[in-house]
């Protein structure tokens, strides 16, 4: 927020016994930790803000003051606001419960209460913070503060509901109808490109030489940006061209394959998708921007049919870990243990197939893999159809693309072997089909009867 | 809203026995009139959607259905289909009375229970309506069809509480953060310059000629837009660049009148302000339409000192008129009746000050207008100081001015000759001055203490 | 050219004895004459800037106040100064004999002398005016320069060589492969849109409303823009989308005809072709213009398969009124012309077919239409076959579409019943059609044999 | 050049038996040498062209098969092709001699013999060339071409005269009032970015980190470009914002160097200037270049008052080398040798001042660097004063600023103390100051006199 210092001077004015530490602030005088009467004096001055009938202008200024003096809190500065916001700028709760009672009235005059009802449900921290969209860089400055409101929530949960109320604010100013996709390439700007490279999450981006392979020819990369953070990726995927349903991120990923030009492409892969601002989280725009993709990707390049991820299955050694015997006997069968219980014997380990998995270099010894391919695929098979209490599946990515619309496809065995491959998914990856017509059946299926849309090659592997 | 017919002949299919001319209406068919059982069909079809649990890309289906279909209803089917969404799909009172009194409880999880209220307090019709946002052209949508409640709910004021409703979600989205501000000149595009003729609402645009006039080097014209509309100003302002404070419209008008080149003015008068949406009505943008153009002005011609309005008066010849006689001899005093007394004898006239203000040509009249001139500006001066029942002034004009922090600097005599100046605002125009120091100090003083600042030479009009 | 008076009246001071008209001249004085010693002033100072070894700044100041200066002489002033760098400034002819003699030289550098030739050809003229093209508006002054001298040039021959060498600097600076081609609509500048009205120079636009249809949905209109002379189009061609090729220029204009949608259309229909710069003329852009229309409309609207004209043929009627009697009994034949004796004696006519022409009303009137048709189309296939002395037919409009590549299509009869059309071209029009596949044979067939392609309903016309 | 191969195949029919190797080269195969009947061929195809009289389509499509063609030329192959445009496709000289021949005729009319010559002078290599300037990339093609003729004929001098013409050529179309000035940043395209690695000169650009500090808040860079070569800088300029004329180059590029405030800096230093296209040799565009770049910043930032650069010395350790010692004995006068011999016999080191300067960091040695400083600024002063046949400093920096008005303001001891620093310069630099007012004069003074613009202080050196 580019703050003229003069006019922050001025603007201190408007403060009563301004501490020197709190005018530092203002004045850009870095790690105040709003200690020794700052909180009390900040406090004092909120509430007189909040008071105010004062205009737009002024409540603009009182929102740049705050914001730069925000920006100069120590970590412990900003846990003391925020937790001051939460705790004393809340709802009016007495307030709220004479209106409740009115409600109640034989004679209440309904929607002059529901008028009231509306204006007390919106406490005075969210009116503080609505002021900062009329800002340049405002509303950056409002994701930023939630990303230190979550981390801060996660060890005090009366932060929560403050959370959720920022959320519920950010999730209306980020409105898919407000959002703009742009592709990203080589022709984007610098400042653009260094933040793929820092917010790539899934398949992190080793050099601008890698990075100028996945914006090459048959690469392409999309992100949506907000009017109001322009240069401000707000989650971004990526896509090769290919021919044929990929199966492995290595051969993907490796530079020396050689591309595929565009216009013969049968296939678009997904093979990274990435949110880019930790303060938006929650608010979804995954599934639109695949959507938004398939349909410029359709209208750009129509011999491409076909649309699938390539993806990770982030909780599937973490459940296998935790199965216990019973239940992996149960899904195996006798058979198949039988055989796994024969390589354990043959290779004289302990443990089963987790000490297997243990070993290193297991997933390049065709006598290990042979074996335990059939096996896994079956287990994999199970832990796609485990729910969670709400009756989703437990994962995350599968939750993600079913409930678009997508189906799973195929299972790559060995499709992902990096170290976080083989250590979070037991070296597979997994392609979900984006099928153009039943997309919106499936999403159906899936939001109104958690159907799991299965290929029958995948049905075939619960067997 | 450009709708492939094969798309929605498709769509068609998720309603139940759609009846020929509803069928019709969704496909181009114009002036549906809801009749014969359509409104049954189209309740029960809303209902249907709101009660399923469809993913994002449904919901933009049927907000894609619905606005296809309301635009080719005849202004009987729209009231019509208003009119059921006002009354059959609000609140829901009844669960909203549970709410309230689960809040009352006294173990009562308030925090939870405050979510559910504000869930509740967002009636179905909203939740229908809101989906607009994300289709090309949705939000123009609904401020046309907000400008069509308007009209409807002037007869009838059940769909008031409705409007409500549509104005708060509108103001959201055109929350002046979203807003850009536009010059617009002869290089603007001419679909854009087309509105401003229809727009103008202060003095009618005769041509494309005097539009280019008022385009000209020595004048600019600055208008915000909302990324979602692009090529619809919401609202423009069009200012002149003077030597001094501009005393006459027709003079400002005139095309004959010599440029002022824009480095050697030492002016800015804003000269007309007009709303372009109808539907946007009571969403207010003007002051910050102002101020903005103040800024931008300053930065690119720091020669310019002064900014002032030329502004009609459009509630005086009314208030006049309305006076009674006791009224008017207390405001003039013994001295000024007697002379206007005088004047009336010597024309032979009856009925006093306002029979002379219907004579024609009576503001080219020497001997009546050296009389009239000190005993209308007196009165002026009064009806400056006439309030509502909120404490605010009576003139919209003042109080718009006065509430941006604004001060009454001058009146004009014979500042607008037209016939329209002459039978509003008795040929006086007035020039609000924006003194730049005094803004906000100004703006402070009229909402908390409803001052009304004028200028020395305006105070003595007063005595 | 936006010239501050300042730097020009210190630029003054590299005059020696400026005289007072001059030096108003530089200031911004209008109507100067070059008279009384003000030519022979010019004139040293001209040999004496030519003469300098300063460098490009002072370069391009001398233009900058050349530039001035023209822009403030009246028609005397500007014909004096163009007269004499016509005559005292163009190529050294002493110089050029000595060099040509030095060529011939048994032991010539022919390299070198060549340099030296090719210098000696860019007369000192031609070096004062190109120094325009650095200027901000230079180019744009340089080609209304040229659109003076040509009005000079009618009445002096002497001037037509220095009009060949600007117009081949203006070729070059106007190559093909400089030029950007845009489309004109309702989202383009008013600044631009009234050029097209000021231009358009073959069926002339009545109104902004006209213009406004011409833009249309089933309209397109594109011109070339210089880089350098933003805002000016250099030519623009309207087209017309139909199904099918449009017989008459009256029906495609009239606002009434409802509009063909876009990706429903068969045709493109060129009916207006112009250029916006007088001071451009014999550059040759229209080739180009149509060509790189035809791509862009096909890559666009792939089922418009037919680009076709609609044109007059401004020469006919000439020709025929020149026609003498022998030559139409010739081309008619016996039976053909008693036909038309016989309705001469009917209608109780003398003068034979010329008389017919000239009844008002003659086209409305089926006894007479009737007879003439075949007459006239068949007089109409020997028009086109008639050729001036460099073996090129005479018809301007059929010059340029066969040397395109089109070929004559079809011949309208009625297809422009204006006054002008009955007029120039007895109120046909004609289809020139730019077949995809044939336009290079067919240009190349026009190009070196002079082949005039025609269709073969055209071809049986001269039967 | 992006060619679809079937456009090529039906191209390569209007080629007479076509050879494979040719028709391999038209289709995409690479390396072709030219060899055995394909020189011959293309001869052949080549005269074919250029006698055919074939429109602008023709032109464009024959220069569309020589461009692929060429790409896909071995350096052998591009040799031959163009020595064989060289040797065969120059000047008519028959036809040139005789007419000027007619020049000399005693009744010649020499307008018209005058535009013969003119067009006898550009011979048909250079129109088959100039097609290409229609083709996308058909520029970037010529300059890349020339560059290739610019290297062949450093080995055989007839193919200077055919790289004469296509400098003349391309001058032409790099006009300076061509070019557009962009400033370069971090938001600019990582494209862009990546050829100012590529191509900086003067001091090397060690990695994106190091890129990203050079165009951080106290640094620009600016690039001209031309419209037809979108994203291909032509010539770009570094500048540091600072406070007092910088003196080392080490310190400038340090990263650690805290950034100067633009609002706050007082200097412009340019330090690096880089020519991107080694084709636009000879074409001058650095001078323009600066002239635009102090205007743009005069503009942005009106408290910067002073325009210097920070240059290296390149010439000056060779010439030192080249020095006789009875030169430089004159130079430097009995004292300053004797206190040299002095320090030699001290330090045991035979072979006086150009020994020294080769001792491994003499430049850290207190005891050296006191005793030189004085030398060798002197030495420096005649450097600066010691000129080429035509008169001009042998300096090739100093020719390029002097000529563009700037003066030598300051000499910087140890300004530059990297390897190549101390190599080439003696660890020099050089401050050439652009006077704002003087610069016009300062540029005339050098351009008609030759004169050597020193500040006071440089003066003093020499003394």
């Amino acid at each position: 927020m580019p703050i003229l210092k003069d006019s922050l001077r001025s603007l201190g004015r408007s403060w009563t016994n301004l501490t020197e530490s709190l005018l530092g602030g203002l004045l850009g005088k870095t790690d105040i930790d709003l200690a020794n009467g700052d909180e009390e004096l900040l406090r004092r001055q909120l509430k007189k803000w909040l008071d105010a009938r004062g205009g737009e202008v002024s409540a603009r200024n009182h929102a740049m003051q705050i914001g730069s003096l925000y920006r100069n809190l120590s970590t412990a500065g900003r846990k003391r606001f925020l937790t001051m916001l939460a705790r004393e700028f809340g709802i009016d709760r007495a307030a709220l419960s004479w209106h409740c009672q009115a409600y109640l009235a034989p004679d209440a005059d309904h929607a002059a209460v529901e008028q009231q009802l509306r204006d007390l449900l919106v406490p005075p921290r969210l009116k503080l913070l609505r002021q900062f969209n009329t800002l340049p860089d405002g509303i950056k400055f409002l994701v930023d503060l939630r990303r230190d409101l979550i981390a801060f929530s996660r060890e005090d949960p009366e932060l929560r509901a403050f959370d959720g109320e920022i959320r519920h604010l950010l999730a209306t100013w980020f409105d898919v109808g407000m959002l703009h996709m742009h592709q990203i390439d080589w022709q984007s700007p610098a400042a653009v490109l260094e933040k793929l490279v820092e917010y790539e999450a899934v398949h992190e981006i080793h050099s601008w030489q890698d990075l100028r392979h996945r914006l090459h020819l048959d690469r392409r990369c999309y992100a949506f940006f907000h009017p109001n953070m322009p240069g401000e990726p707000l989650i971004f995927v990526e896509v090769a061209l290919t021919n044929g349903i990929a199966d492995s991120i290595q051969t993907l990923l490796d530079e020396s394959t050689p591309d595929v030009p565009p216009e013969k492409a049968d296939t678009a892969i997904f093979y990274s998708i990435s949110n880019a601002q930790q303060g938006l989280k929650g608010i979804s725009f995954g599934n639109f921007l695949i959507k938004r993709v398939v349909d410029t990707l359709r209208a750009e390049l129509p011999n491409i049919r076909t649309f699938a991820t390539l993806s990770p299955i982030p909780g599937f050694a973490r459940w296998l870990d935790g199965l216990n015997d019973e239940k992996m006997a149960e899904y195996l069968g006798e058979e198949k243990m039988n055989r796994l219980a024969a390589l354990c014997a043959a290779l004289e380990v302990k443990g089963g197939l987790r000490s297997l998995l243990q070993r290193p270099g297991w997933h390049r010894d065709r006598q290990i893999t042979d074996v335990l391919r059939p096996l896994i695929e079956h287990l994999l098979y199970h832990y796609f159809h485990t729910f969670r209490e709400d009756g989703q599946p437990i994962d995350p990515v599968e939750r993600f693309h079913l409930g678009n619309g997508a189906r799973i496809e195929r299972v790559n065995w060995l499709g992902d072997i990096s170290d976080k491959g083989l250590a979070q998914s037991c070296g597979f990856m997994v392609n979900y089909l984006y099928p153009i017509r039943d997309i919106e059946k499936n999403h159906e299926l899936y939001a109104t009867k958690r159907k799991i849309v299965v290929s029958s090659a995948v049905k075939a592997l619960g067997k």
